[in-house]
């Protein structure tokens, strides 16, 4: 995957694919214990007896890792200066074990009016389960990248 | 802080106190490393020279942390099935030390149609730097309580 350069190199539709990502057992376990540490997160027994029927990724933690993922592919290493915010959803539950592929789509260009030298893109990123296809989050994510 | 029994004993408007809680800089350094590896949240000879002057915390992170203070309050223990979503905005950088106030207001109660054990819940928590006043992290979420 080639390295974005600038905000102008952009335009809106343009898509990316940026791999798959595995959500291990460990992880999930670590990651919800230290910041999400509800019972059908952390302990394989109440999950069971959850709603859910057994341990699920914590939202949160689906959504550092699809970021992680696609910050480690160099994409927007040269023209990231920070994010404003962003909004998540989880159709789906991840399940320990699962393949993720995570793909993005930019939906909006929008050059600053009082910095010259950068601009806000808005980013829809989709997780796509591998096995079944089945959208598990979905982040529209602001960033803020050089010009 | 008692913990909630019910769906049913909220009102939109209620708010809650969550105490504060530190963003230490070799959690913010940990966190950065892992799931959010860019230089001005993992480097600080780097983030020095980025328009923050100086490292600050992953908005990620942020989330995280304010997100887990609550749950280790225990306020959800008793009635949280999980969530569907949430937003976030990050008006103002967190800098490693910065001390933080977590707070919650109910902003709106939707019974569920289809399931009458439970209902969804839109809460906005707040973040609040203790030096200063500044707000440095908005999240609204949809909790799914039951009643």
């Amino acid at each position: 995957m080639e390295p974005i350069r600038s905000f102008d190199e952009l335009s809106v539709g343009q898509e990316f694919r940026f791999g798959t990502m595995a959500m291990p057992l460990d992880e999930v376990l670590d990651f919800a214990r230290r910041w999400d540490p509800q019972p059908f997160h952390t302990d394989e027994a109440r999950a069971r007896e959850s709603p859910y029927g057994g341990l699920i990724a914590s939202g949160i933690h689906t959504l550092a890792a699809a970021f992680g993922h696609m910050l480690r592919t160099g994409f927007v290493e040269q023209v990231s200066m920070g994010g404003t915010g962003l909004e998540v959803r989880w159709p789906a539950p991840v399940r320990p074990g699962d393949e993720i592929a995570v793909s993005g789509r930019v939906e909006e260009l929008t050059p600053s009016r009082s910095r010259p030298d950068r601009g806000a893109v808005k980013v829809r990123y989709t997780g796509t389960r591998v096995s079944d296809g089945a959208v598990v989050i979905e982040i529209t994510a602001t960033h803020i990248f050089k010009r």
